[in-house]
């Protein structure tokens, strides 16, 4: 605590220098595409907008409650808290769990640096829990061809990051009995049926059409207008006959909120293909060290806490740069408490603490003042070091070998069990006595 | 002789519908782009204006001799007499082959058919004469994916017409130790870097261009816009590692001029890409059987003599649909003599018949009224017949082994040789002996 009032300082005068950077750049209205999010907001996009002007769902209590019974255990508190807020599709993709059918997991990830931030991990983070919970193959998608396309980026420099990044995300954990992952410019040469899927939906979507959807004009790249087949084609589970010979599977896709773009288009293509629709579910940003106003970015050193930085680098960003929620003044701050909406170290302890009481704890403390924004900024350093650093050693663990066992393409190995309501509660011989019960009922 | 008078019959007959047919649809000006070729006049396209439009130049007297000397052997009689009319950098690439530098042969074809023509064997006839006149590699490229894009053909569909369509080029009798056949929705998926060299393409290449290179508009589908970077890659050396390494090599790239402005695009990106730009020869269009207004079509039965005609067939096709240049009444024939410009048997005798002094025999004999229309289509009818005959005999030794190993990507056997202008008369001392008077010069 000794240096407390010294970051509180340190604090405050960020938070004025935050505070002017985001008034010099007024956003009137929230932006959200693949390519660029930004608020006017400091407590970031308004998510309930943003449902409605894209068409989706909200997650509710009954949803949520519907996941836990099918899953048959707790949701992740990704969800729980959510942070995945919003989803397509969602009570379908279950209705066909219950009744037995088969899916599978996508997701992926746009490698534009070698290191990978915090905010990237959310959706591998509940990819892996439903992969747990629902026992199902995974597969993910490096878009280093999109790299290539939009940035200053070689296709050796975006190849080169999506092995770094795959490294990352085999860091979290994944079973490589269940997870095949593929950069876009390797794996388009070592399967023909990606390129003739994405063929498929090229035929389906006019120049008008991404024009919409993603806001592409006369002097964009014709690579930029072609590539969210790419996005789209691991949607269809024939794109990766290896896994899914000729099936054509229903598909579960966990991605941030920007990247519904890309699987709206999926979408209107999936019927015309004969492939079902695939189902979404969406998180929220990770927040930028400076404010929700915007993203974390990997090209923006000091908005990211990244998984190569070390147990100093992440005190001292959140320290220097983590936009507080408190007070001008550490009277006024004890006086009126601060905000935890806009907290920056606080919505890291949402996205990252485990523990719901002990969030909560701290969430009604700084709100009553109890709590300064140093000694939050000090729980978040406490809470990240760790993660940061264990991510750091399983990294230390994926070899070549294990990367290239990653990617290679191969059959997976999983089996799919019919699941049906009350499952969790009955066991397997609710299912089994409803079958009998049907077959008996039959000859009658 | 004794059924010509009904076959001259048949002619006038055709003529005036043919006549009409293309009064009904008026053309103003010549049309060329790779999917329309039309034109107002009787005796096709004008090639003059097209060269200027195009901003290609022609194969003159003595660009022909020039590459007599560096091939050493007379051109084949398609370039002699002109339907290899066209080009672009073959003069470059000329001076590169004197230098001793290495290139290598590139042409393709769209499937949207089972079966080829004869206007389809064109390129191929000449491309094959320059693999045999400079000793170099050939890929050659089928655009499955460009026919299942534009034509209401699936991909399984135009998947299986490229390897029909390679039987037939095959045929033609390419040597499978120095040729590479593929079709993109399969090789696609076998070589990275096929791929990774589209996606370089196409980031040099904006929507603006390409709709003023290709006429694409925004109602166009996606796959359309990306295409033509397919058809570009190829002209780049290393879309072929198992080939050529990483060699940046010279291409040249024999083709109908209507394919031309792939390569205008092809040639705008290669020095970005740090390529030279390829060297192309343009053909002519072979007409349709009724008239040089518009090219011989695979879609349309009745325009073409395909490779799978029986003897019957062909006599049949010509002598209901060849175009004629006869006059209406024999004696009108005999006193003013035919026009061979727009005669269309003779047009195929210009592509099909070897001998240049029977050749220009018949065009006099016709000019002057001393050979009937009638007996000029038995003469296209007995060249034509034995070249379609031969040709299906050879095809039918095409096993699907055959077929097989033209189309695994494998390094080809090739040498290549130093050629100095005057070889075909010096021989190879020539070189020789400046080599060793550059060598003598040294130490002094």
């Amino acid at each position: 605590m000794s240096n407390l009032p010294d970051v509180e300082q340190l604090k405050l005068e960020e938070n004025h220098t935050s505070a002017e950077g985001a008034a010099a750049a007024p956003v009137a209205e929230d932006v959200v595409d693949p390519w660029t999010v930004t608020s006017s907001s400091d407590a970031g996009i308004d998510y309930d907008k943003l449902i409605k002007r894209f068409g989706c769902s909200h997650i509710d209590a009954a949803l949520i409650e519907r996941l836990e019974k099918v899953a048959g255990k707790p949701v992740h508190h990704l969800i729980r808290r959510g942070i995945f807020f919003s989803h397509r599709d969602l009570h379908t993709l279950l209705n066909a769990v219950e009744a037995g059918k088969k899916f599978y997991l996508y997701t992926g990830r746009g490698p534009s640096s070698d290191s990978m931030h915090l905010g990237h991990l959310v959706p591998f983070i509940v990819t892996k829990w439903l992969q747990e919970a629902f026992d199902v193959p995974l597969v993910i998608q490096l878009t280093d061809d999109e790299k290539t396309l939009w940035k200053d980026l070689t296709v050796e420099q975006s190849m080169r990051m999506a092995r770094e990044n795959a490294k990352d995300i085999i860091a979290i954990g994944f079973d490589p009995s269940k997870t095949f992952i593929f950069s876009n410019l390797d794996f388009m040469g070592q399967c023909p049926q990606f390129y003739q899927n994405i063929i498929r939906i090229q035929k389906c979507v006019t120049f008008n059409q991404v024009k919409g959807i993603f806001g592409f004009g006369d002097s964009d790249v014709i690579g930029k207008i072609g590539f969210p087949a790419a996005q789209a084609a691991p949607a269809f589970s024939t794109t990766f006959p290896f896994i899914f010979g000729t099936d054509k599977l229903p598909v579960l896709i966990p991605c941030a909120i920007d990247q519904d773009p890309y699987f709206r288009m999926t979408r209107d293509v999936s019927p015309r293909l004969g492939f079902p629709k695939p189902a979404l579910i969406h998180s929220s940003f990770f927040p930028a060290l400076q404010g929700a106003r915007t993203k974390m970015s990997a090209s923006d050193t000091n908005s990211a806490v990244f998984l190569t930085d070390t147990a100093k680098q992440i005190k001292t960003k959140i320290n220097k740069h983590a936009f507080s929620g408190g007070r001008q003044t550490l009277e006024e701050h004890r006086e009126h408490g601060g905000n935890t909406d806009i907290d920056v170290s606080f919505q890291l302890l949402r996205f990252f603490l485990e523990d719901d009481a002990e969030l909560e704890r701290i969430r009604v403390a700084y709100g009553k003042g109890e709590l300064l924004s140093g000694e939050m900024k000090k729980i978040a350093i406490d809470t990240l070091q760790p993660i940061v650093e264990e991510h750091q050693n399983r990294r230390k663990d994926v070899t070549d070998e294990v990367l290239n066992l990653f990617l290679t393409p191969r059959k997976l190995n999983y089996e799919f069990t019919v699941k049906l309501p009350g499952d969790s509660a009955n066991g397997a011989e609710g299912a089994k006595k409803k079958g009998k019960d049907k077959k008996a009922a039959k000859p009658n």
